[in-house]
């Protein structure tokens, strides 16, 4: 069976970090919304104040053990362990509403869908909308 | 016409910052989920590696001009001008799909509903949920 490892991201693994976050971003369906740069994410989550956290899995493949290692389900457990030691009372996610495999697990996992029961929404203000209200 | 001042939150606020917190959730009929103390405001907001920033309006009324001051307005404002200087490209709001008024005005600054425009829903893990996946 595979070996999974789940530790804290270091620098170094910004180029990874990117790597997958354009992974996701087309698995999601939406490639153009990642503009950040590797040289951003090594200055926003490796500076003095982080803006970011991020744990990384690393996978040792087995034979005949080809996917269903669980990875998902030991981030999710270990980011658990890292929000109560840092005495957060709750962590969310977000989550497309065709990717049922994802909110099953979430919901498997114990999660609340907030959307469905209290109703809410995620609004977003990004580049000229900023701007303009910040009058530059 | 009453004058607004926005001005970033001090340590001393925290009472005040408590009292808008439970008022806020009486509004959107969630008073159940204000669990947080004014002690663990001050931890979380004004130690080293603040959990989160805060701005207050000050007010100072005026007769005949009992409300539509523009508060939301000016404070969303100064929340772009403080994430364009912290070089965030972008910030989002959470609202419950009822109040038309709070979503009306996120959209009149150029806000994208994100829930129906891509589909994105909120899930939530908390308390014995959080506990269970760290294994306590």
């Amino acid at each position: 069976m595979a070996s999974v490892q789940i530790r804290a991201a270091k620098e170094a693994d910004c180029g990874d970090i990117l790597r997958l976050i354009r992974e996701l971003a087309e698995y999601e369906k939406l490639p153009d919304q990642v503009k950040i740069s590797e040289e951003a994410l090594r200055a926003d989550g490796f500076g003095e104040n982080p803006f970011y956290h991020c744990l990384m899995a690393e996978i040792l493949p087995a034979h005949g053990e080809p996917q269903g290692q669980g990875i998902g389900t030991k981030i999710i457990k270990k980011v658990a362990e890292v929000a109560l030691d840092k005495g957060c009372s709750q962590f969310r996610l977000a989550v497309l509403d065709w990717n049922q495999r994802a909110m099953d697990l979430y919901k498997a996992l114990g999660a609340q869908d907030l959307t469905e029961a209290e109703g809410w929404r995620s609004f977003r203000f990004e580049g000229e909308a900023m701007r303009e209200l910040a009058g530059r």
